[in-house]
């Protein structure tokens, strides 16, 4: 074990006030509207309230609870599970579920002792149960999932997981009240994309340790940039569907240019790279030959023409196409593609005859389990270098400017890294908030705090209806109710400050370096969750 | 300016004890040997002795002094100028010259003065005076070098770079003194490579910082790695010309597989495949399907095929080679591959057939300024673990491994990050001593510091003559003194630690995780410098 993990086993977790009991009880906070269409998949589970949770003198009685970590790694999710494991009265027993959803269909665990949890509080991963994307998706799947409580004897079930896992939980939660059990089921926002969240759910845990992560890692190329002066850095953040982490790490770092996917949606292929060509010559003119440019894992498939492009290729490519008659696996990447090319409309066919050929073969040619293009397969960041680099070279009949480039993705060491002090705390109050909602009978619902941007002190346990965060959705040709993914709010309070201040960074070198994560030290360099969740909560 | 920079802006230094005064005076330590052939080169600056700084009573004076932030970034830099100038006494002056050994020759500079220094103590980066890659090489620039200082009429030069800056020094302090001038020419080790070095120089400022930055992202990447259990990782490292970066990452994180390029020369790129390609086989034998390999930058280069390759394709491309005539720039990559080959040995062309067609066509096809093969950018994280995946596949035949990889490269992130507690007190100690040995008229020394793995209040302060780091080198065609780049010492205490240990990180997984660089905390997480200072200083 480093020195390091050591120290961080070992440092003490603050609660909040409003957590210092042992019993508590719910009361009544607010009403919140849910649509109908989302109601009537949840008949049996119909609450419309947000709850606080409040200390009574009751006494706690030993429960038996299950827990899963499900998705992406986060930051965290260790001490959720410290959480619930520290707030369960003695004589109770926590069960972990391992690899994810998956555990609970198969009902493959291990019991969770003092051993267990002392090993990983405050520890980054998910190593302690592993995870894992599998879904509860059907009956069969449900049925299943049930019987494991049932074998457990289970009083509750918490289920940390993104919004695929929380809207399993929703389902889970309903067909429970519906046997009549009395299980229930708690979910918990896990993921680093930022993108489960609503009025009652400031952010899920992970969020902040990973953009403070890739945050440091820029600000230390941004300053390597300033004393060398020689390269311009295309830096791809995760995020595929939602761009909260780019938008957070560009207000942490203010790079010359960030690329938002939500915004883009209008813009073609042609027009971000002009947009990215502007910048490189307008810099020049100052006698700027470097630059930092952040762009989101999911630009690309976000850009209108490219939108075209993929759906146009998916149609190709369904097995009921004449064209799935044509190809075959003998067929070379080239002859493919011009197969393609003449049954795709003029826009689109433009859209690919930007990428260079192997990214073009590679677009008409692999395919995903579900026979999609494999999008996220193209580094976005290179490909945008070399379309900037060529841009350049055709207008350079005007005049030269010099162009060179470093590229990076920055992914993994962002999701299992050491959890902040405020993933920490977040996390831990999470799980505990966890457990007192498991002793509450509080069926369906997601564990949240409230005044999350104030010190850890002030927080206030709520718990917020799972049905409240869903909306209904298209997917594989049924109406599903699921819980939402968030995208960057583009008239929200931290676009706005993004937008307010961009402007002055693109000519004017105005970038920051936040420096590793600290876990000693001030108040303000410790302590402080990132801007998102300042602005966005605060708001 | 981030809350973090402003923190760190304000951090205090500790002064070693021995450093604790305001004059000092040298005291003969020890003799040192200087080859004969060095020493000719050096008639007028032939000290053989190490001498120890020890505080007197004697008056301080005002000082003119002159800077220049030479070759890489390396974290740290800034406090070696702030240790200089917060010992220089009232009415010195302080010039810091731009860009590089180039603001030397072309005069260009900025007076220092406490607004600037305080703007970057603790800070990452060059950017308070920009460094350059700029050699002294010609007499003419010798002769340049030496008009600035007299117009400047400095006491005392203070050159912080790598073993190419520190060899000008050498060069320029010879020149110095055989005309007759009273300035001085002092060298400060700097660079993150951590192979300039030698007996009394236990190593460069930077270093430390730039591997524990690499080591907590990989860290966090084997921390994910356990528990997503799905990928290999190819790291890879800084490090050319010697692979002091990645012995230290390995013992700092225990990756199942770290090539030491000092150690593959005598191996074939095809071994190295195969020895990646049986540790993939012997894991998917125990259920595992994941890993991580480290790979220093030069690796490639190192390996004795690929050097007889280079070898090969450098003597084709001289200018005076009949297949010079053959080529021009009309030819195609693929003609040019098929030419080539055709003049090649055996074995030469047996290396260049492993590579991926657009790489053996870089190889042939793209040359650095001075004609030579660009192996350099060869991504060696991602042809290696291309090549395993072939071998693999050509072994599959007999037993179906599952291969998924990333890659990486860890660069610009650690080259300027902020500076560790070590190098924050090592630039600074570095700097304070610089200023001393130009008030002692000590020219042509090195400023070094003994004790360096105890804590910072231990350190003493000792001048290590420049010609006692140097040997002779062929450039250009003739026999030069240069300051020796060290290699890895295959037989010396760190590389031996590694080799203990490694066996035992194959197969049975031993990832540590080193966490983020801290600056407050228990002395074991900050203060202690990284295992190749203590390892090689203590033995």
């Amino acid at each position: 074990m480093s020195v390091f993990e050591s120290y961080r086993l070992k440092s003490p977790i603050v609660l909040p006030k409003a957590l210092r009991a042992s019993s508590f009880e719910a009361v009544y906070e607010k009403d919140i509207q849910i649509g109908e269409q989302v109601a009537s998949q949840f008949a049996h589970l119909r609450s419309c309230h947000v709850h606080r949770l409040v200390a009574t003198s009751g006494q706690v009685e030993p429960l038996r609870v299950g827990v899963v970590l499900s998705g992406g790694q986060a930051p965290g999710g260790h001490n959720v599970i410290a959480g619930i494991f520290d707030t369960l009265a003695p004589g109770s027993l926590l069960v972990g579920f391992l690899g994810g959803l998956k555990g609970l269909i198969f009902n493959t665990y291990k019991e969770l002792g003092p051993d267990e949890i002392d090993a990983v509080r405050n520890i980054g991963g998910f190593h302690l149960l592993g995870s894992g994307r599998t879904k509860i998706d059907s009956l069969d799947e449900i049925e299943r999932a049930m019987r494991t409580i049932d074998e457990h004897r289970l009083d509750g079930l918490v289920i940390i997981g993104g919004d695929d896992s929380n809207t399993d939980a929703a389902y889970l939660a309903e067909a429970i009240e519906a046997s009549g059990r009395k299980t229930v089921v708690v979910g918990v926002p896990n993921t680093i994309d930022g993108d489960l969240r609503g009025p009652d759910v400031p952010i899920s845990f992970g969020f902040d340790t990973a953009c403070k992560t890739y945050s440091s890692i820029i600000g230390n190329i941004s300053r390597d940039l300033i004393s060398s002066k020689k390269y311009y850095h295309f830096i791809r953040l995760m995020g595929r569907q939602a761009s909260h982490i780019t938008l957070e790490c560009a207000l942490q770092t203010q790079p010359n240019l960030a690329f938002i996917s939500e915004e883009v949606r209008e813009k073609s292929v042609h027009e971000v790279v002009c947009e990215i060509a502007d910048l490189v010559e307008s810099r020049a003119e100052q006698g700027l030959h470097y630059g930092l440019v952040l762009v989101p894992e999911g630009l690309i498939e976000h850009m209108l023409d490219m939108r075209q492009l993929i759906e146009e290729l998916n149609e190709l490519f369904a097995p009921e196409h004449e064209l799935a008659a044509l190809f075959n696996e003998a067929l070379i990447p080239s002859e493919r593609i011009d197969l393609v090319r003449a049954y795709l409309s003029e826009k689109a066919r433009r859209c690919l005859a930007l990428f260079p050929r192997h990214i073009a073969e590679a677009l008409v040619y692999e395919r995903d389990p579900h026979g999609n293009v494999q999008v996220s397969r193209i580094e976005t960041e290179r490909l945008l270098a070399h379309l900037v680099s060529r841009e350049l070279q055709t207008r350079r009949r005007k005049k030269e400017v010099p162009f060179a480039w470093q590229s990076v993705f920055l992914g993994y060491e962002g999701r299992s890294a050491y959890p902040s002090y405020f993933d920490c705390h977040y996390g831990y109050c999470l799980g505990k908030l966890s457990a007192i909602l498991v002793a509450n009978d509080m069926n369906g619902y997601m564990a949240s705090l409230a005044n999350v941007h104030k010190e850890v002190e002030a927080w206030e346990p709520i718990a917020v209806p799972l049905v409240s965060l869903m909306h209904v959705e298209r997917r594989l040709g049924k109406e599903k109710a699921v819980i939402r993914k968030e995208a960057v709010d583009l008239s929200g309070e931290v676009f706005s400050l993004f937008e307010q201040r961009r402007r002055h960074w693109r000519v004017q070198d105005s970038y920051l370096h936040p420096g590793p994560i600290q876990f000693q030290g001030p108040d303000e360099v410790v302590k402080s969750p990132c801007f998102s969740i300042v602005a966005s909560v605060a708001s």
